[in-house]
């Protein structure tokens, strides 16, 4: 199939795709919420019936959390390799809601965007997917080789639950290759494929003083504060001077690649882009590296969010007997999320002041760091499909973010694992006003027809 | 008129005074917010109301902000001095609402304890006092002395629009004694009166770092985080070795006093009851001062609250694009609070990381710090008046709390300040569970009676 067979196939399926598109987005299934337990469920549903409606017959795998969908599909060639994708069909939570031009859960398409929770991150990259392959098998029956899909509905709460059913469903998930469709672009104009993917750890981090809320006249003074305990125990974790993570041992297993090494990946970074797009320069981390190694080789500790005393309008003269905090690190090859946690737990319970006790809770959903090989008969398809639309040599990235399940996932399937997708750095994921365009929709749906043909 | 005498009169006052005390306190007089404007105008009227029935005359100042009362009754005797009684109607907010065991405006009496938001702070206080003289103008016709009544609605929230109208309205506030109605006992075995109060700055920090919220992976060792810019910022402003305030010349015009000076305050304090108390020893303010010095004799600065991205139950991985902070001080003689606050805001937004930005919004209603005289003809019938009560000699206490118009009120007024009252450190002002207990209103109202013919 090339580039025009491939575009006249869009041409008859855009019309329906973005209908249901816009349908599958209005569905708020924010995996982390409670209060949205049936909202995840019902688009789990919806999306497992727009399959089967479309010739992609899939089972429901009920979890212990949030469900999970799986398909395979046998392709023309028996002697063809099998392709697992992954995606997921679970999104962020959306406040600040005020923030939001249009509802996060009523799409709406202002100039060739689509605007939307879940646009782009996962839902729009995971659409055009399925709609290629939906149309692949309308037009002829069977897709090129075989293709297996995994879809779940926990990705944004590091998938506490799916690592479970990977275990028991090694056979069925067997692939030569996996292609996670969740990551992107550097640029709109260039091609490229995602060697790389951070692990994380997170966690909640709560300090207590005394049993109840005081007054700051009458204890100021007496009782330790709790928000200048948090600051002090927040402030301490990186030291100002080097942007360094002053946890004992955070960096010991973080692999120094060589010059060599590093050369494979696209490490050019445009400072003036960066802060024309978001405002601000790229001043956080490690000052000893360039702000592409800070994002792509080394790991990362951030405070996600904060609270505690009287916030809003007015004011409280308050000395809270509580406060929290929320961590995440970022990390990279060879750190391990469960090992990282631990050596940060205790640093940080450890440095409690005299009056106050700190617990540190981790979160289960942890994911391993990973790098992918750029020599896989996978790597060179996804290439060869964005170089036909973008022109040029697909730069090789890595990606900031994590995928928390990809690691188990290769593990239970087997295969070279590559991390594709459109997405873009102004897409507003995680955000509000995540969009995506229409035009890179168009051009998901024709990478993977692409592609599919080029294995 | 003896404890006997006093003690008849509460007998026929009681009833209806915890009637109309609960009625008053089931008024939302919130002060901070301004979803209670209409509320706060209501408890005024309801209070101006209930002291014309009950012989206390009144006159309502419509303030730029709440209005305030004003009443003046004539003694019996022409020659004796007039006593300027200062109390306020408004109240703190009630957040966090869910550790109330029963809802802030519906009081309810439960082993001899009123409680209610205002049970003490300063509704509790200042209906004893209304009752007390109601009930001797109702008994005698007369009071034994002049007295001035001024009652604010903006006392939490540092007086702003009270100055005005205390500097226009000299003559009808003048006095020969200020008793402000607001502070209390160390204990509740034992009189005292209150010689000095704090003074108070506040102020709103703001950190912003890129336009929107951001992804911690795609951004994560890029952007700043602007929460912990917030921590270091924050954490910077105490020394955590000493804990004495960072920001430059904060302590310069603090007063030292000399051991005799000293020695006049009760500056004992019971370090293993403040623990059961509070649920966490006193370790807070300065290390090389004792706690009643920490808390009466040197400033603090406090955080009040924070916030910033993502908290509540589950995870979001946002860098968000602001973070906030509140921040007060408590001030000693010879601070002044304006400076104290341009001290801050300068140290504060100097202390900005590259790529953040910070600002501080300083609050416009400051209090100076004051000290009253220990030999005062107040200071003498309230002393006589509380150990009546409990027994001994009165303790000279500092109060660490700031009642912000007293030193305005002082200037406009003329007379000799003190602050009394019978609050105890464990009422919970300013916290959820507010209480006050009827044997102290009972107190309350002796000790006014006493009060006022020990002049």
């Amino acid at each position: 199939m090339d580039l025009a067979e491939a575009k006249a196939l869009y041409a008859i399926s855009k019309e329906s795709a973005l209908k249901e598109w816009m349908a599958f987005l209005s569905i708020p299934s924010i995996s982390s919420s409670l209060n949205h337990l049936e909202d995840v469920k019902a688009c789990c549903s919806w999306l497992s019936s727009w399959m089967k409606e479309h010739g992609l017959p899939n089972e429901i795998w009920e979890t212990a959390g949030h469900p999970a969908l799986f398909a395979s599909l046998r392709g023309e060639r028996e002697e063809a390799p099998t392709l697992l994708l992954y995606g997921h069909y679970d999104v962020q939570p959306v406040d600040p809601l005020n923030l939001w031009t249009s509802p996060p859960f009523q799409p709406e398409i202002r100039e060739g965007e689509m605007y939307a929770r879940g646009a782009e991150d996962n839902k729009g990259q995971l659409f055009y997917t399925l709609s290629a392959l939906a149309a692949l098998i309308k037009k002829k029956g069977k897709l090129p080789i075989h293709v297996k899909l995994l879809i779940e509905g926990e990705e944004e709460v590091g998938s506490p639950s799916l690592p479970e059913w990977l275990e028991k469903n090694k056979e069925k998930l067997k692939a030569d290759y996996i292609a996670i469709v969740d990551t992107g672009l550097r640029s709109k104009e260039r091609a490229a494929i995602t060697l790389g993917a951070r692990g994380i750890v997170t966690m909640d981090l709560t300090v207590q003083g005394t049993k109840g809320d005081l007054h700051s006249g009458s204890h100021g003074g007496l009782a330790y504060n709790p928000l200048i305990a948090l600051a002090e125990i927040l402030a301490k974790l990186h030291d100002p001077n080097s942007g360094k993570v002053t946890v004992p041992h955070f960096y010991d297993k973080v692999v120094t690649l060589s010059k060599e090494e590093k050369a494979l990946f696209s490490l050019d970074f445009d400072t003036a882009e960066y802060a024309t797009l978001f405002g601000s320069d790229p001043t956080g981390g490690e000052k000893e590296f360039s702000p592409a190694e800070r994002l792509g080789l080394r790991p990362t500790l951030e405070i996600n969010g904060i609270s505690g005393g009287f916030s809003g309008p007015g004011f409280k003269t308050v000395i809270p007997a509580k406060a929290e905090a929320k961590l995440s690190c970022r990390l990279v090859p060879d750190q391990d999320p469960d090992e990282i946690g631990a050596l940060l737990k205790k640093a940080i319970e450890e440095s409690a002041p005299p009056g106050i006790s700190v617990q540190v809770h981790l979160h289960p959903g942890v994911g391993r760091p990973l790098r992918a090989s750029p020599h896989s008969k996978c790597a060179a398809a996804f290439s060869k499909a964005y170089e036909i639309l973008y022109g040029g040599t697909a730069s090789k990235l890595l990606e900031g973010g994590s995928i928390p399940i990809s690691a188990k996932l290769q593990e239970a399937a087997g295969g070279e694992l590559l991390f594709v997708g459109l997405g873009l750095p102004d897409d507003n994921i995680h955000a509000p006003n995540e969009h995506f365009s229409l035009k890179r929709f168009e051009e998901g749906f024709l990478s993977i027809c692409l592609a599919l043909h080029h294995f």
